[in-house]
């Protein structure tokens, strides 16, 4: 294996790449939770967050990773024995299905292929057939982490309004938050699940639950044992900007400049950025002749891309190669799709160049590895990305003109 | 208010003064948690970790803070209903307290005056009481952060061999770990509970439970409703290094360092810089005439001192002043105590001037905020601290002849 | 030696304690010095740092420690043969004479006991007495970092007013910038030579000429040759914020926010924060009973105090067991004071409690290395540190009402 | 503008990207430069550097930036009027032939066409001329960072043998050393001058002097005058570890890390990356239909590449369209080649993805700029990396069968 000189290319679909800005802010000496400097970045970041979650509902901050949040979700709202509908995306709402299970809900799981979304349609019949309001809770994870494939959340949310149906909408964004257009407001989202360590450009660590007024009110009676994890408490805590128990100060440091990173780029431009990586990343990818595991060209997602290896080949023989040739990570294959499928992650800090360098160790590992393909992937999103960059370059010109 | 020039005296007990060496180890881009370099890590940072508890069994290393760690004891290995005998030793038993009976548990709180640690005695007379054996755990805290009291947990063990009862015993060391001498497979403690943010020089957000065989034997078939706090599928991933689900990888960085440390000075000298500066702590307070909240010289903390404020006097007015003309940090009264008392953290990455400015920054607080006492308490510190250096240097001068 | 835990005290007189905004600061990727970012970092930290001179002209920044400033003003403006008048202040100034004779300087050294500043009437004298006005500079130490005392630059302009000699005044604020009032348009200084490591917060390798227009027009017929620290390239270069050769880029980034830094606080603060420490000093060494080396109470240092240990016994010892037992560096006696002397230096990012820490060292370092002392040194700064807070405290308390 | 997400591309040829680990290392407390522990830095450093100037005589490391390293290795051995014989290769051997006039040599400058390294024949021409042997010393530039040409010093050193004439031998290697092959003793180099930001991956604001036996010989009767750039006091300082004035501390931390990077994957192997960069980078300026500014394969940089922009585009133009669009910074046309070429650095902490970023943004940025080119740029040098990766893994994948 050759001495890993210069940057390390991090392409697993999170953790991501985290910014210096970021790095430099968490590094700096914890203060005191309960005095006044930490008040005024509690109130600054539990305020600014909801800019990113489209929101103007609270969002709390646990310090814990983004499984917890799942289970915060779940524990706050619902109570033992309790119906929630979930949607077989992937692995992570395969998790998420089995937690639901073991805290001891009546999850029901719907059967999915791994290469499409929550059908609208699907959730629409499925509400519709429960005609005694028995389910409690919809789940859906917005952006399959172990796929690249979106769910669209907007889509779905009509479709349930169609049905009139109650259940509280509660959506995974770990994936998608900060990278994929998300709007829990507009969308009607009773919870929204989310971490750090993606679009937010932190270490992992974080994780929130955005709450509507809807979720807040079935929190009151919800009857799944829970404490850490409570609401109510957080809440109250949180109207002056403290935390019940200790918070991951540091961590809130590097989220205060990932927040203020976000915005001055602009949310609709970070989208577009993660946009045309994809789309650069699939040009790519059906230029080297390989297939893309996601089939909706609907679904696609614009953090991740997940691509298929030839019948009899190891997806992760091939990550092998490219991590020991290359010094690339790339996301494996999980549960089901191991060894089958190569995961490129696309999201968070990152630009043009380092998606070049990233489809090159692709194209280059392909080689090494013996994976039939066809050359030509990186030209092909050089070519889209060049043409990108021309059209954006042009207006500028022009009002300089 | 002064402008902030220097460094922040941040003494609070915990979180504490976390080292540029651990800071900069955090300040690290994170890595692929499924990759061989985080294997590694998380090899050597499971299995060293052991040696700070004093134990051969498994430690597990959750990506959340200390009150967690709380909640994931109760739940890996009690069922809904449960008994469990619980001392009012200060704040922090009384939320575990809480914890424990919002969770579904019957959890005794005995009583106490938040100025001694849990009488091994009652413990002894509690448990012999049980005929029916069906107290299913103790919980006991082993430095009272809300306090500066410490429970004599060797003590307490013997107390409870006595009954031969057959109750789990789990203990929390979120406040003592790594600073006060703590012994788990020799006290034959099950559940050790702790967390980054003290003896261990790190920001919030990792939080530990090591846990002894009966207490595994016991997650077997406990029934509290559990996911992110599993054990079972924690032991099972961590046996290669690795977690079942994201780990707060920058925080394990700094983890590794922190060991490090820990292990260069040596456990025994770590436990012997506490001692000196709680006694020296202590030999100020008394000089200046003001009262000690722990009443029982074999229940010192090492890592705290909480100090009563004079009758008629507000310790959070004190601590205001401190902070605004010294720019330290103390840390509140909890509870029942708000506004009785100060708390002097002397606890992590330490020194003997270090506690030389703290005090420093006591006495004058005093006579600005008006608070009656002596002077003389830097005077009575040093004095001690001098002693101790010498008699420490004097062995090294006769080996060096 | 103990090992090492908490933070090391650098109680040296430079370089001084590097606040952690600064360290982060500089621990960023460096960037193109070609290119447009660092244009507007060039533009910004050549137009602030004139407020730190309090000058209107430019400021020239070389990448070379503060020695190379010292030769930089030498060459720039004489020719070989030149004479200078060089006052014999302490070791620092020796060293400046020295360079000045290898330079191939006619340099005149008026002697000096080491515990004096300069003196205006001597200044005054010696260029009355060059009728023939060959003198083409005087070179004056403010702050002499070898010995703790300051010489009046003011006054010592009168003084060269009053004969109305056309020399240069050339002034080393290499200790005292930044920590002790210094004007230099107001003072009428033609050279300032600084450097990074002191009253500026940042480590070294950054130093200062900050050049007034008599100083530019010498430099135009200065004869002494020179390349690396030529000014007309620099000025040149640095009209758009651009350096001749590769700047020192990480320590400007350092540069920008301790500039920052210093005018948050404001730089009267800055000084009146010096003067306090200082003063508090000398309190804690009269209460010892030891000897301040200066001997001018119009000539002490803000920035350090240089301490006379008594006859028989070595400064050096004293250092080591301080060292040793306490981790504390403080400053070595240099030339013909070493052993003699100790030197606390208490300049830079410092505040009350670090400089109780640092005195608390001294007190206990007395009594273990067995230098006659009395008790108390400590005590006594405190009392004038809790006054000075209390007197700084009661106008905001007024104001507020 | 785009908003600068992810890591800027730092092609220029230096300063260069610095690696997390020397960054890390550089951002801790300055400590005492006066100290033990400053002592046990600097004897290390100042050892182990000789490893990578592959000599066994004295380095002498500069708190200055590397233009001062020229000036120093020019005052320690020579005197007023000295002739020296220089040789135009580029912007940077112009530089040094003007400061070397600066500071009163009789430095001849044999003219060149900036797309040739020395002629050892010419070399030789010059020096059997010279029968008075007034020729005090040689200079040539290793490789020259404005052309990306390097001279072949061993190959320099048998002319100057052949003709048995005895002046000193100064080699600039600044953007040579530690990327491409150096040996100073095998070579019978004299004065090898280097800086920290380019192969060493520091910040700038290091600077080296190797120096021989006979360089030192020459030192004790060299008459140009100097202080800062003497040799001899640093020289008896570093006998110790300590330095006459104020050393760079934090810089210093940087390069023991440096150092200890380079050692461990072994200078051969850093060669072998640096030529395998080179080759690839060539590969696609030839696929472009563009033309390399070195005209020699044998004086190839494998630090970086000069390219030449057709007639009629303007190199300058082009390096800032892709400044903008793909956060890139490339080197520019010095001197007489300003707008002609641009210079692709390659040298450092870099790897082949890094690479093919790089040269992806090239290819992109000259479609966007309108640069007439051919595309396949990229591809050529992914099919050339993807060989040297498959013949370094094959006898890995052998040795572990």
């Amino acid at each position: 294996m050759r001495y890993p000189s210069g940057r390390h290319f991090l392409q697993i679909p999170g953790p991501t790449n985290v910014p210096d800005r970021v790095l430099r802010a968490i590094d700096r000496p914890t203060i005191d939770h309960r005095g006044p400097e930490f008040g005024r970045l509690g109130r600054e970041v539990l305020s600014e967050i909801r800019h990113i979650f489209k929101t103007r509902n609270p969002v709390i901050i646990y310090p814990a990773s983004g499984t917890g949040a799942w289970e915060a979700a779940l524990v706050n709202t619902l109570s033992p024995g309790d119906r929630v509908l979930m949607f077989e995306t992937g692995h992570f709402a395969t998790l998420w299905h089995r937690m639901a299970t073991r805290l001891g809900l009546q999850a029901e799981f719907v059967p999915g292929d791994w290469r499409h979304g929550v059908d609208p349609a699907l959730m629409e019949a499925k509400l519709a057939e429960d005609k005694a309001r028995s389910i409690k809770a919809v789940c859906v994870v917005h952006n399959e982490t172990s796929t690249g494939v979106t769910s669209r959340i907007g889509e779905i949310r009509k479709a349930i309004d169609r049905t009139g149906h109650p259940a509280l909408f509660m959506v995974d964004t770990i994936s998608s938050l900060a990278s994929i257009d998300y709007r829990m407001d507009e969308w009607g989202v009773d919870v929204t699940v989310a971490g750090s360590q993606k679009g937010l450009m932190l270490p992992p660590g974080l994780s929130f639950n955005a709450v509507s007024e809807k979720a807040l009110a079935a929190s009151r009676h919800a009857r799944l044992p829970k404490s850490f994890w409570g609401w109510a408490e957080m809440l109250e805590a949180n109207k002056t900007g403290y935390f019940p128990y200790t918070p991951a100060t540091n961590l809130l440091y590097g989220l205060r400049e990932a927040i203020a990173m976000l915005l001055e780029e602009g949310l609709e431009n970070v989208f577009a950025r993660h946009n045309r990586h994809a789309e650069a990343t699939r040009r790519a990818v059906r230029a080297w002749g390989l297939e893309l595991l996601c089939l909706n060209p609907a679904e696609y997602s614009s953090s991740l891309t997940a691509v298929l290896v030839p019948e009899g080949h190891n997806a992760d023989e091939l990550r092998r190669v490219i991590l020991e040739a290359f010094d690339m990570s790339l996301g494996s294959g999980l549960g089901k799709l191991q060894g089958k499928v190569f995961r490129i992650g696309h999201l968070g800090s990152f630009n043009d160049l380092m998606l070049a360098g990233t489809l090159s160790g692709v194209e280059m590992g392909l080689e090494l590895a013996g994976v039939p393909h066809r050359k030509g992937g990186v030209q092909a999103a050089l070519d889209y990305l060049a043409q990108e960059a021309a059209s954006q370059a042009r207006p500028a010109a022009r009002s300089a003109a």
